[in-house]
């Protein structure tokens, strides 16, 4: 099928609900914050057989592609508006694969209320590329960011840590040592298709200092915090929030920290908290049915340490990913 | 060079004049249209071996990457206000090459005056992939549409028509047939550095009654503007601007006409203007220094029909590319 084809008969219908992108038939869309917000903009490419496995089904990749900028927008504390999609699809691609990626990022679109607002279609001798920008609102000048941590600040994680490592590992080696076959269901599963935040973003929009989404791995992105806030971390490792599988895969083998420390993927939010706030935290953490867990705590340092139950530092060899 | 260098020393001085992109320091930036003003948001995606060629200057990449996304908000009558870009870099790729791109796309932020607000940073198994997402902003509703064009109104096109393609050939062939030196060079440098008309866009906001950039082919991209607008359009051969080269290469090879009617990356404007307004018209080329020139008309059709100087059909076997 052709270009205009796909957008007329795949993508034109991800558009409905936002008038400004005129059914995908003009150059660009319009669009403008409600009064009193600003927009967020953030953008995120997934290329095949990088950032997912060629064989993974188109739908799961369409949803991913959306979900991680999501998951930006979830840790900023945004409303999610629309988005816009430069695909690069690998000649040959059919157009059964083009219908189930399409169908079920309608799914999504519908879930999270966010239309597709424009983009590019183009072929290309390379892998499948997604570049996603995703919009969203916020009121102006409150938009979450990475450089508003304290001394004193507690540090809080989302859900469970290195999960979705652990599910690629999964899926890799195609050997899940003791963990039984929910458990690997469950890591393959955070692997393949990230639940992004917003619930929670949105409603530590008044209380955090600074949020970010675990992208990149726990440590790593807990650095980043540390570097535009111009402060230091320490994690205790006892009180990471892991799942069953992640603790049998450590018990099995000391190495599955790294999965911990550095795996990317889990799309859980970290963010900082004056400690006065901690108990609107936990009211947060029951009315949106998300675990919320305090790790660790903001000082004056320059540095993120993990330490164990004795307090001395845990050797952090892989702490994060860095793409180029 | 990893990731995170790339961004602090490369990428982070392009987003100077932003404030809201956090010296590309955070997931997300924010932006506001001014008061009265809508955002018009555009993505276009160029890819190495597709859309320009592997050997071409890093600097001429970048900048045909941002402009041609320019163009879209030129032909939408908007002014640009920033951008986000998602790089797949292929792995190997050396840190003077990544020098040269980021600093000929700083010169152009500064000559457009759009910063760079966001995007992303990846390394592909692929060919070189840049996704680019613009930002403009119009006063509310007045956006230039493809759709608005009325039986009666006028055809016009900025520029000269077909030379992008005509220089693309050169490159291809090494065999610039009769033309002189100074006009391949002419044609060349249509095909890898266009120029967004954004004054002449600005300045027809009030008078166009449709409009489009030319990025697929003179036929097709008219052809875009009759089904958005319900209307058919009958293009005048001999009224066509072209430069002194095309001229040649079609007294040289009548198929060279191809270019005109079909080639792509052209990047001037065409738009739809009822009649009474073409003297305005005239003093807006005038005062931007941009020729514009009446080709044609639009009717009650349903199609694009391009005549000759007695009236009767040219046929048009290359009408525009369609990209999958």
């Amino acid at each position: 099928m052709d270009e205009f084809e796909f957008i007329r008969e795949m993508l034109a219908p991800l558009s409905i609900g936002a008038p400004g992108a005129r059914g995908l038939g003009d150059d660009a869309a319009t669009i403008v914050p409600r009064a009193g917000h600003e927009l967020v903009v953030t953008a995120d490419t997934v290329i095949g057989g990088v950032h997912f496995r060629e064989e993974d089904a188109p739908g799961l990749v369409a949803r991913k592609a959306l979900r991680v900028n999501l998951s930006d927008l979830a840790a900023k504390g945004a409303v999610p508006i629309g988005f816009l999609m430069c695909l690069s699809i690998p000649r040959g691609t059919d157009k059964a694969w083009l219908r189930a990626f399409t169908t079920d990022l309608g799914d999504d679109i519908n879930v999270y209320g966010l239309p597709l607002l424009g983009g590019d279609t183009v072929s290309t001798p390379g892998p499948l590329t997604i570049s996603i920008t995703a919009l969203g609102e916020v009121p102006t000048g409150e938009m979450l960011t990475r450089s508003g941590a304290k001394p004193g600040d507690a540090i809080c994680v989302t859900g469970t840590i290195g999960d979705a490592a652990l599910g690629l590992d999964f899926l890799r080696n195609k050997d899940s040592g003791e963990a039984t076959t929910a458990g690997r269901d469950h890591a393959v599963d955070r692997y393949l298709l990230p639940q992004p935040r917003l619930k929670v973003g949105f409603a530590i929009r008044h209380l955090a200092s600074a949020s970010l989404d675990i992208s990149d791995g726990l440590v790593g992105d807990i650095g980043h915090v540390c570097e535009q806030s111009k402060v230091g971390a320490t994690i205790e490792r006892s009180q990471i929030p892991l799942s069953p599988t992640m603790r049998k895969a450590i018990q099995d083998d000391d190495k599955a920290w790294r999965h911990v420390f550095g795996g990317g993927d889990d799309y859980e939010i970290a963010f900082t908290v004056p400690p006065g706030r901690i108990a609107e935290i936990q009211g947060i953490a029951r009315t949106t049915g998300t675990p919320i867990t305090v790790i660790g705590g903001v000082n004056d340092g320059n540095s993120v340490r993990v330490v164990d139950e004795s307090g001395g530092s845990v050797p952090v060899l892989h702490s994060g990913y860095r793409h180029l």
